[in-house]
C-alpha cells in the first residue's frame, strides 16, 4: 500500500474506512490529498475482503474545500505541482480538474461508498462526494457550493451528478447564490440520506456498511451500482434491459444465486463465493479509467 | 381475450383493473404471470373504452417477488420454461429478463397506469411497477429491493427507471443493503405518490383513474405519457420542442381541442372524439415493441 | 429597447424585473407576449449590469395559460397570426410552439432566472417557467398542467424539463388528471423552491436575486448554469469532466478567481471584472439559438 500523509486507510470487518487526517488544515483538498484519495480507492477495489467504503474526516470539519495555500492557478506550476499534473493527466488536452479526478475514481469504485460528514463541507468537499452512494451528516453540519463566490464554475463533474441527486432548481439556487445551507435543507433536497445527532454520524455510516457486508453479494452490488449510474444517463430503458438481461442470465445460473436462495430458505446468513471484478457479468458497464478511452460526450 | 390463470382482467367505466389472483402464493411472479400481465396490457391498449389501468392484487401481499418454485436458472429449461422462453424472445442474443419484459410492456402502454399496492411488494413486485405512472400504498405496506440478498443484480430495466423516480442515492441505499422499508420512506423518496389507510388503497387508485376518465382526452394523455418518458432520457430540450411542436400543431386544429375549449367555456363535461393510436400525432415517440427494432443504447 | 405592451422591463441594482401587465386578461399568454418575453431576455442578456432576472406579474394571477381569444389553431392564420408565425419560425418544418419558443429562450439565458408567482398559474403559465432556476410562490397559489383537459399534449418542451424537476410519477399524475394543485404540493414535489406568505413572494425573489448580485461572479454563474442544464441530459460524467476541466483551467488563472480569493481572504465584497459572454470559457455549452443549428435528438 502507498504511504499516505493526508489520510488514513483502515480495513476491518469488510469495511474500508478512509479518514482525512489534516484537521489543522480543516482537511482542505490539496494536490496530495487528491492523489492519495484516488489511490485509496485503488486499495479498496483491489481487496476482496472489502465490501463497502466509508469516507470521513478527523476534527470538526469534513473538508473546507480547496487548499488555498496551493491556489487554483496551475498555469505556471511549481515542481511539486508539475509532478501532480503529470500524474493526473489531461482530458481533451487540458490538465484534469482534481476534483473530477477523485469524483470519477469514486464513481468507478466497485464497492458502495458511504460518506460520513464528521462536520461541515464546502466546495470540492461536497462535490467530490457526489458519486458516493449514501451520505450521512450531523444536525449542525453546514454545506456550501461556494464556487461562484470565488469566481469558479462548478467542477468535479458535479454538473452531471448533482441534478441526478437534488434536481436542477435546488442545485442552481445553491450554486448561483453560493450561500451556506444546513443539514436539514440538504436532507430535504436529497443530498443527504440521513441526518443524525452529530456524535452518531460515523456509527450510522458504519451500521449501513455492516448491513451491506452482512446481507448482500459483492458481485450483485457491484453490478447494480454500475447499472444505476450508467442508466441514469442513458436514453432508453431498452439499453438497461439488454444489459441487465445478460447480468441476470449470468448470475442466475451461478453459485451466488444458489447460495442466496438456499440461505434465504434455510434462514441463515449467506456466504457468497463470487468475487469482483472476476465474476462480474461480462456486459457490466464500467466508467473508463482514463480519458483517452472515452467518447466524452 | 386470452384466458388468464394468474390474474383477473376487468374493464368497466373506462377503467381496466388487473388483479393478481394467487394470494396463496403471495402473488409471486411466475413465468405464466409474466406473459399474462403483458397480454393484459395488450387488452387495455386495444380497447378504446379503456382510459386508465389499475394494477392490484388479491390478499395481503401485492407481490412477493419471483416465484422461487420456478427458480432463476433457465439455462437448462424444462419444457414449460422452454415454451416461456420461446415466447418472450431474446435481447442481444440472451433470453429476455421476465421483469423487463413486463416493465417495458407497461412503459409502452398508451393508457396511464396506476398501481394500488394492496400490500407489501419485494423484488420484481416493486421493479415491474416502475414504468407505471402513479403508485398508491397503505401505511402498513413494506417494500424491498432485495435482489443483492439473493445474489441477483437489479433487473426489469429498473436501473433506468428508478433513478428517474427516487434519485441514485436512495436507490443505491435500498439496493446495496437490500433492506425492507416502509410506505412513509417510499413516499418521501417519491416511489409512492400517495400513502393512505390500508383499506383505502384501491379506492384511492380508482378515484384517480376516474378523474382521468372524466376530465382528460385520450390522445392528449397518450401523447404526453410517451413524451414524458422519452424526454426524461433525451439529451436536449430541443428534441422535446421538435416533437411537441408537431403534436401541438396537429391536435390544436383538430376536434379534441375544439371540444376541450368549447366544453371549458360552456362549463360542461367534454366528450373527446379522438382515439388512440389512430389519432396520435405522427411524431409521437413509441418505445419499440421488440428488441430487434432497437438501438438499445 | 423594443416597446412592450404585454409586460414591463425594469433594470436596477443588477436585477432585471419582467412584469406581465395584463391583469385584466389574467396575464394570459398571447402571441405578442410570447415575442415580447423572448425579447426581454435579449435585453437582460445584453446588459452587463444585469446579474439576475426576476419574472412576475401584476394582479392576482401570474398567468392563466394561453389566451383563448386567439385560440390554438394556427392552420388558417389571420394576418396578425401570420406575422407572429413568421417571427417565431419553424422546427423540423412545423411552426414552433410558442411556449417552447419562450422556454428555450429562457433556458439560453446567461443570467439566472427567478420566478415570483404573484398568484396562480396554469398551462403555459407553468411550463414556460420550467427552464427558470428558482421558483417562489405564495401559500394560496394554485397550479395546473391542464393541457389534456383541453385536448392538448404537454408543450413548451416541458416533457424534457419537468421530469428533471419533479420526477416522472408526480409529473404524470398532474398531467393525466389535469387537476389543480396547491403550493404545498408543488413545493414538496420540487416545482417550487420556496413557499411564503402571499405578500412576501416578490420580496423573497428579489432577496435571492440580491444575494446573487452581491456575492457571485457573472462568468462563473453563467458557466455553471449552462453546465447544469446540459449535463442533466448528458450520458456520461466524463463529458462534464472534459468541459468543466477547461472551464476551471481557464478561470483559475484569470482575474475573477484572483479577486474571488483576495476578497475572501480580506473579508470584503468582491468586484468581479469578468463579463458574459465575452469571458466565458470557450467550451461552455450553449443551447442553440435557432432550430436549424441543432441536432434535435
Amino acid at each position: 500500500m502507498p504511504e499516505f500523509s493526508t489520510l488514513r486507510y483502515d480495513a476491518a470487518g469488510g469495511i474500508a474506512t478512509i479518514t482525512f487526517t489534516r484537521p489543522q488544515k480543516r482537511n482542505s483538498f490539496s494536490q496530495r490529498m487528491c492523489l492519495e484519495l484516488a489511490a485509496a480507492f485503488d486499495e479498496s477495489d483491489a481487496d476482496d475482503a472489502v465490501r463497502a467504503v466509508v469516507v470521513t474526516g478527523e476534527g470538526e470539519v469534513f473538508c473546507a474545500g480547496a487548499d488555498l495555500d496551493e491556489g487554483f492557478d496551475t498555469s505556471d506550476p511549481s515542481p511539486a505541482t508539475q509532478e501532480y499534473l503529470d500524474r493526473i493527466g489531461t482530458v481533451d488536452g487540458v490538465p484534469r480538474d482534481g476534483g473530477g479526478y477523485v469524483a470519477l475514481r469514486m464513481a468507478r469504485s466497485t464497492k458502495p461508498v458511504i460518506v460520513a460528514f464528521n462536520g461541515s463541507a464546502v466546495g470540492v468537499g461536497v462535490t467530490m462526494t457526489l458519486p458516493a452512494d449514501i451520505r450521512v451528516a450531523g444536525r449542525s453540519a453546514r454545506f456550501g457550493l461556494v464556487f461562484a463566490r470565488r469566481g469558479l464554475p462548478t467542477e468535479a463533474a458535479s454538473s452531471w451528478f448533482l441534478p441526478r441527486i437534488v434536481g436542477v432548481p435546488k442545485a442552481m439556487e445553491w450554486i448561483a447564490t453560493g450561500r451556506l445551507f444546513g443539514a436539514d435543507e440538504a436532507h430535504q433536497a436529497g443530498l443527504l440520506n440521513h441526518v443524525v445527532d452529530d456524535a452518531a454520524v460515523l456509527e450510522t455510516a458504519l451500521d449501513i456498511a455492516r448491513e451491506i457486508v452482512a446481507n448482500t453479494a459483492p458481485v450483485a452490488v457491484a453490478t447494480s451500482r454500475a447499472l444505476l449510474w450508467t442508466m441514469s444517463g442513458a436514453s432508453s430503458p431498452w439499453y438497461a434491459h439488454a444489459i441487465d438481461t445478460e447480468a441476470v442470465w449470468t448470475l442466475a445460473g451461478g453459485p451466488d444465486v444458489a447460495e442466496g436462495v438456499a440461505s434465504f430458505l434455510e434462514k441463515r446468513p449467506a456466504q457468497y463465493p463470487g468475487r469482483v471484478p472476476a465474476d462480474l457479468p461480462k456486459r457490466t458497464p464500467r466508467w473508463p479509467e482514463v480519458p483517452d478511452d472515452v467518447d466524452v460526450r
